[in-house]
């Protein structure tokens, strides 16, 4: 399931911390590999960056075709998330390996992948001293989407049983996104 | 309550993207802002980036001082993030104002925050396109500490009623840090 986010509120899907799944395509190849080191850089024109490994396959994917999308996974997600992040899109098709299917993008080649919870479809700005220094990509967002039932009017929902995202630490290690809470203003 | 953290294991503090407590000292005055946008860069040796708008008092106190640290808040300590995230340094003394206490770095000018979870002392690398396009700052590690309790031995701590981090989305709601949870190797 999912709706559009206008781009100006896409930053709230990354606001707070989650790791992503990066897919990318070219050529005919296409891949996906984990990444708890992403995050928002700009609200307008949205802007998201990403830390992509020269060891990777999807880093040669991305600097061919200049596209990536970000997906947020949920908890249920995460097995295949550590998954992903420990083989190479070298040697297997990795979606296939893990059970993951895809959709298609909005804008861009890269896949989407089903039952995330967000989706940002990004366009590459080339920074050659930051990708090479780095390993530092920096996207436009040209496209966002969510599942409804978990953010919708550009909010995160509070309702019980709603998926949640994850946030990894190390050695197979997550937190799960806890509770929302909210502070009220004096005034 | 705290501990030095190994440098090589720093970046697990941050690396489920909390929001962070930004500290900087420049010329006898001292600085405190919010900042959702930090994450991990580099394992070794550490780096962190952090955006920190060109509008902010604190800016002037990193760019003139090349240091800054990173503090991560508890829930205990939501309503004292949003404050001094809305209120400007250069009008009042912040931390007075949100009943904020400091104390030393070890390597570094600027004060740290009393009663936060971690702590991250950073050293700027010069970055003069990133600074000035993307208002984005690199830090390396320069010392790392956190409190025991929550932190130890390299590892977040599971255990019933410690203190938990936030995560910040937008217009004074924020994500707790949730449950901890492992995903077992097949091999």
């Amino acid at each position: 399931m999912r709706q559009p986010v206008e781009l100006a509120k896409s930053y709230r899907l990354l606001n707070h911390g989650p790791t992503v799944l990066v897919t990318s395509a070219h050529g005919g190849k296409q891949n996906v590999m984990a990444a708890a080191w992403a995050m928002p850089l700009d609200f307008a024109p949205a802007k998201m960056l990403v830390i992509i490994d020269k060891k990777t396959a999807t880093r040669g994917l991305i600097e061919a075709s200049g596209e990536f999308a970000l997906n947020i996974p949920s908890r249920a997600m995460a097995e295949a998330t550590l998954k992903v992040g420990s083989v190479s899109g070298a040697d297997v098709d990795k979606f296939a390996a893990v059970g993951l299917t895809t959709f298609a993008s909005s804008q861009i080649g890269a896949p989407l992948i089903e039952g995330c919870l967000g989706w940002l479809e990004c366009k590459v700005i080339p920074e050659p001293h930051n990708q090479q220094a780095y390993d530092m990509f920096i996207g436009e967002v040209v496209a966002a989407h969510a599942d409804p039932r978990v953010f919708n009017g550009g909010h995160w929902q509070h309702d019980e049983g709603v998926p949640r995202s994850i946030h990894y630490i190390a050695g197979g290690s997550f937190f799960e996104t806890g509770d929302i809470f909210e502070i009220k203003s004096e005034r």
